[in-house]
This record gives structure tokens, C-alpha cells and sequence, in this order.
């Protein structure tokens, strides 16, 4: 089963808007043993998504369009369906009483004929009704094919994604068996891990494919497989993450598919009854952010400072300015401080600090731009490394998280293993 | 000029990573007058490989190859390269000093054959020397027609474009001018806007295009003329928007091009010689992560704290225990003791509070998943607003992020005009 998917918009052509919808409507796809051949990204132009909709329709089985289907001017996705499929709009009862609803409970201003005008579908469609938003999904199969048109608002997508879409394909088609498993690693760069690995690699079973993902200090290793028999495809990957392990053991951290550095770093501390806190100075706030982006993160996650001026450091860390003055604020003494100090003022039992210049400029201390001192606070010690991240203002700050990440995770996996 | 972007990755269609270096490339491509016609991402697969130029070359002037440059067995796009032009690989000795280079200097593994292999290029290739990793771009012409290869890294390929491949286009290509003005509006709905708007909307010429970009509360009205009359488009656009000033200047917050609320905000801190620290519950620090993302952020950003934990708002912030336990943690009263709070602690002119409760469990307090409220601090007062903003966790986050900068910059606005 091979699909498509087509993101239809002017906004995401000349980037003002990333398509994220794509990532997410790739990966649920995946999961059902459906795989994505192609994205294209095209404009709200209709000879433009005509052209799309042909070329997609002889490569694959099941089209995804998102986009274009807003209550205003510059969006003509269902005006081009109907072209397409030569077909015309009528309209559909439930829906309108449905956006009707959504007026009447959320919405302050009244309803107006635009807004009526979105139960218009394709009479030849089958509407996918979106809970979240005013803009009806539509299914429509021809020669055997799905045709599958969505709002592009990303959280009223994977709604209809999740309540509507993948349902019907599962119903709809056979489909192979895929499994992912991911393994973590830190410390070790791409290219001396395909050294290592070159033999191994070498001997893997044509249906199980490999793949890098590196990204700010680890690198992912994918294996992917695919075939009829479920069991087989487990018990190989299994078994070939098990001859991995001999090879590589010692900068494999985890092995779970799509997981994060932070999310790991949170299971582990719940799993010992630890909470952490942060105190940041060039990541920002990133850290924190990094946490607290997840879910539960409450069990753990005590807090922390952004002592982003160098006063702030003294005013509400309580850093001594004399151990400022002397090391200066972008020192290995500074970050052991704040780390001590946040994990003491939150109460914690480990903490992060991070002292240190993303640039462009070199503010308030006199250190090379991109340079960064780390310190981890554990329940025994307080210990910190010196970073040189280079002059990328956004790569420096998400090194300095990524590297932040690493060092507390090897101390948690050393301190409870 | 017509450009297509090509992004090859298997990890791309599964979803594992989201493809935000198209959305760099066309914003610059954009920038310089070309238009991107359309996006595809496609599997790391020779044949895919073929057919994605093949069409491309049909398409457009100027095609923009990202991904599978890395030193790995699974990056095969260099290779298909070769095929496609009827090329082979050749050395490039300037290529292989700077990989040498760079390898002495910041990377701890010993060189390797297969990191000196990314020095091999097409021979009919002009080399794009990549000043931040080792796989070198490639320019290569046919048919009048332009060809760039580049590593997928986000960094590497931005190095890329601003270094070599924008000046070079610009060289090598006439371009109209295009010109993009943003109108940014906060508090009104894209329907009810259209509404309001429409005969502005119909009576534009057919030189200005009108887009609605709405994002978490914000809608972004993005004209964009295009045409060989610089000065007349200009006129036309500045003109066009006076008149949408005088139908709905009242939500008018921004007219900057690609404008982020919280760089207009600090603009006007900047200004006025202002600062502002922020003391987070909810958002987790994503507040302060998005002021301190921005170069030149510590000219007004002064710190912050994540109080996570109920029991860090009392240890670090200060707050009374009373407060809480009177009228709950998540209250409009501790959001405005926590503001006015950090003001102080952080010795700042302005500050936001959020706390409340993101999900998707209750959580510390018993509000409602996804209830925020918000204060603001200014120098002269403290207010305070709640919000429901719904079930999922990350747009309930993303919501409040969002709202407070909207509150703070209408205090900002009413301050200074």
C-alpha cells in the first residue's frame, strides 16, 4: 500500500509556516503498515493541485491532501475537487448544523454565509466529520483508489486522522507487517559508528533495513522491517539489536521507538523516586521547556530559574558576585553554583546549570562565542564540563540542551544500574 | 524563476523528522524573487531519486536537493546524482584538506575511509565549500537549468544557502521583485476578518495576492505584490493597507514582514529602556525560551523562574502559603503574586505569570484541564485574565504562550503611542 500526501498552500511554499501535518500524518501512516512514497507541498493554485492530484494518483493507492479548505477566498481545495472528480458541491445537513453548533458555544461573532458555505462537499463524497473545527474531511474513491481531503488547522487534522481516517483505511486495505525499533546512542559520532558497525550491517537480512538519524550529539540507528510473517520480523530485530549491543553496547542509552532524551531522563528519575531542577543561563529556558513539553513531567520536574543578566545570577540564585568577579560569569565555578544552589532552592535531588554565550555578540562575560559550561548536580556531587558549540546561535543553544541531557542521563544510568 | 525543492529522507516520509529546511529554503528562495512551485520529499531510493528530477527539471528553473550527503551506507543521493547528469565522482583535494581539518580540530575519532569519501563529487560539479560539516554542496548546470545539492544538517544547509547558493542565483538569474507585507491582527476570527474585509478584498489589483495565516489566536494577513515596478508595488501595497486600517485597525497589532510577537515585543522593551522577567507555571518555560531564542534578548529580558511544583512557588518565588491555599494554585490571585513577585525579584519593569493546568490530568490544583490564567505586571499595575483553553496539552501551552505576549503587547502599545 503506497500513499501520498499533499499539502496544499501558498504559506508553506514561501515558509512561512512549516508542514508539520506531513510528519504526523507520515508516521500514523507508517504504523499501519502503509507507506508514505512521496510529499509534495504545492500552492492554492488550481491547475497547480490538478496537476498534483494526477501525478499522485498513478504513483499510488491513497492520496492525503491537506489544506485549503478555510472559510475564506484563497482557498479552493474543494472548488478543484469537484473539478477533478467532475463532480459538484451540495450541501451537507449535519455538517451545518454542526459548524451551527460550534457558533453558537465558542464563537463570539455571529454566523455568516461563509461560515455556512464550509458544509458545502462534493456530492460524490464521503463527509468525515470534524469535531474540532468548521471544516468537514471528505473521503471520495475512484478506480480502486482513496482520495482522502482534510483542513489543514494541524489539530483538527490528526483529529480526523485519528477518529476517521486511519478506521477506514485499515478497513479498507490489506497490509503488511512493519516494526520499528530505534536504538539511542550518545557519544559517538555517525561515521565512527558505521565503522564499527560495518559487519554487522553488512550481514542484515534483506527485508530489514538500517537507517542514521543523527541529531545534536546522538544518533539514532532504525531498523526497520517488513514482511508477512510478524513474528519473524520481531525475533530478527531482536535478535540483531542483541548482536548490536555486543558490538556498541557501551553508547547505547535506550532503546524504545521515537523516544526522547528527556523523556528517558524523566522515566528513569520517577522510576528512583528523584525530582530535578534546572538553572539557566544561555539555554533560556530551553531545558525546562524540554521537560515540561511532556506530559506527567509534574512528577519530577520541581522547576527552575532563567538567570539570563548576569545580576539575576546574584538577585535570585543567590550566586556569591565574588565567585563571579573572580572566575568570571561564563566559568566552571559560576555553573557549579547555580547548580547547587537551584537544586537546594527547589529541593531536589539533581539539577542542571548552564552558564555561557550563544552569541552573535560576546555580552556580558569574555569568552569565545559558543562556548558553555555545564554542571550537573547529583545527590553526591557537582561536577562540570566546558563546551565549545561554535557560532551558530540556535545550534549552540540546542548543544548545550542536548550535551545537558547526555551528562545527567550517563549519571542516572551509572547511579541506578 | 521557478524553483522546486527536492528533501530525501526515508526518516522524512515516516514522519520521524519534520522537514523545517524547506520551509528555510523557500522563505529565502522567496526572499530573492524566486518562487517555489513545489515541495517533495522522497525516500532514499535511487529510482525515486530519478523520477523526483526527471519531473523537476520539467517543472522549474531551479531545483534544491536536501539529505542523504552523510557519510553512511544509507545516503546514496551523491551516487544518483552521477546517474542522472552521466557523471562520476572525482576528488576534490580542497574538499578533503577542509574534512582533514575538521576533523583535527573539533572531532575526538580518528579520520576514516569513508569520511574521506565525502570529498568525492560529481566531476561536472562546482564545489559549495560547507564551512560547518564535511559533505560539500554541489551547483551543476544543464539546459539552462540550475542544480543544487545539499547536506540535509539544518545548519550545514543554512550555511550553505546564505554563503554560496542565494548570492550565486542572484548572480545567475533577472528576478522580478516580489514584496510581502504581514498585517498582524490578534482577537478577531479569520471568517469574521473575511467578512469584515471583503470589498477591500475584491477591489485589490490583480498584482496584490491576500493570504490568512492563522495561528493560536493571531491572524497574519500577508499581501504580497509582485511585478517589475518596484515603486508601484510599494505604493500599492502601503496604500492598500491604510485602507484596512481604516475597516479593522483596531486589532491590528504588527505590520513587520514574518514578525514574531515576542521580537515586536522586545522592540518596543528596547525602546522604551525597558525590561521584563517571567515566572512560569503552565508554559514551563517556554515563555522565556521564546524570548531568549531572539539575538540581542538580554538587552530586556531579565530572567525567570519555572515554579512547576506548587511547593517552588512558595520556596523560590515567594509566594504566600495563604494565597494558595485561600483561593487554590491555580487562581487569578497567584498568577498576579507571582508576576508582581518576580518583577521585583528580577528587578524588571514588566513581567508575565501564567499557572494553570495543562493536562492532561488535574494535576496540583482542580480546575479544569487546560484553564490558564495569566498576569501581567507593569509599572504600574497588575492584572490578570483566565483562559480555558481545551484538552490537548501542547496547544493549551502553546495557547497561553501566546495570549500572554498578545496582553503584554497591548499594554506595551497603550504605554507608548
Amino acid at each position: 500500500m503506497l500513499a501520498e500526501i499533499i499539502t496544499i498552500g501558498d504559506e508553506i511554499l514561501i515558509g512561512q509556516i512549516i508542514d508539520s501535518n506531513s510528519a504526523f500524518i507520515g508516521k500514523e501512516l507508517n504504523k499501519i503498515g502503509v507507506d508514505v512514497l512521496q510529499i509534495t507541498s504545492i500552492r492554492d493554485d488550481k491547475q497547480d493541485i490538478l496537476n498534483a492530484l494526477a501525478q499522485a494518483e498513478k504513483r499510488v493507492d491513497i492520496v492525503i491532501l491537506t489544506g485549503g479548505l478555510g472559510p475564506t477566498k484563497d482557498d479552493i481545495t474543494k472548488h478543484t475537487i469537484c473539478t477533478y472528480f467532475d463532480d459538484e458541491l451540495i450541501q451537507d445537513t449535519k455538517v451545518l448544523r454542526h459548524i451551527e453548533k460550534l457558533f453558537e458555544k465558542y464563537i463570539s461573532t455571529p454566523i455568516s454565509d461563509i461560515n455556512r458555505q464550509q458544509a458545502l462537499v462534493p456530492s460524490r463524497s464521503t463527509v468525515l466529520m470534524n469535531l474540532y473545527g468548521t471544516a468537514p474531511g471528505m473521503w471520495i474513491e475512484q478506480n480502486d483508489k482513496v482520495f482522502v481531503s482534510m483542513p489543514g488547522v494541524p489539530y483538527e487534522m490528526k483529529g480526523l486522522m485519528k477518529n476517521e481516517v486511519l478506521p477506514r483505511l485499515q478497513k479498507r486495505f490489506d497490509r503488511p507487517h512493519i516494526i520499528h525499533k530505534t536504538v539511542l546512542t550518545y557519544g559517538m559520532g555517525e561515521s565512527a559508528i558505521a565503522a564499527k558497525i560495518e559487519d554487522w550491517e553488512d550481514n542484515l537480512p534483506s527485508f530489514i533495513k538500517l537507517a542514521y538519524l543523527p541529531n545534536l550529539g546522538s544518533v539514532r540507528l532504525r531498523l526497520s522491517g517488513r514482511g508477512t510473517d510478524k513474528k519473524l520480523l520481531e525475533d530478527t530485530i531482536e535478535n540483531r539489536i542483541e548482536g548490536l549491543h555486543d558490538i556498541i553496547g557501551e553508547i547505547i542509552v535506550g532503546y524504545e521507538e521515537d523516544e526522547k532524551i528527556e523523556v528517558r531522563i524523566g522515566q528513569l528519575l520517577i522510576k528512583n523516586g528523584k525530582t530535578i531542577s534546572v538553572a539557566e543561563s544561555c539555554t533560556g529556558g530551553k531545558i525546562a521547556q524540554s521537560f515540561t513539553s511532556n506530559a506527567g513531567s509534574s512528577a519530577y520536574f520541581n522547576g527552575g530559574v532563567v538567570t539570563y543578566a548576569t545580576q539575576s545570577k546574584i538577585d535570585v540564585l543567590g550566586v556569591d558576585s565574588d565567585i563571579i568577579e573572580k572566575y568570571t560569569v561564563t566559568s566552571a565555578e559560576v555553573a557549579e553554583t547555580m547548580a547547587a544552589t537551584v537544586k537546594e532552592k527547589f529541593k531536589s535531588d539533581y539539577a542542571i546549570a548552564t552558564t555561557g554565550n550563544a552569541g552573535p555578540t560576546k555580552g556580558d562575560g569574555d569568552v569565545e562565542v559558543g562556548t558553555v559550561f555545564i554542571a550537573i548536580a547529583t545527590p553526591e556531587k557537582v561536577f562540570s564540563e566546558k563546551f565549545v558549540f561554535g557560532n551558530s546561535r540556535e545550534r549552540t543553544i540546542g548543544k548545550a540542551v542536548a550535551k545537558s541531557f547526555e551528562l545527567l542521563l550517563l549519571e542516572l544510568k551509572d547511579a541506578h544500574n
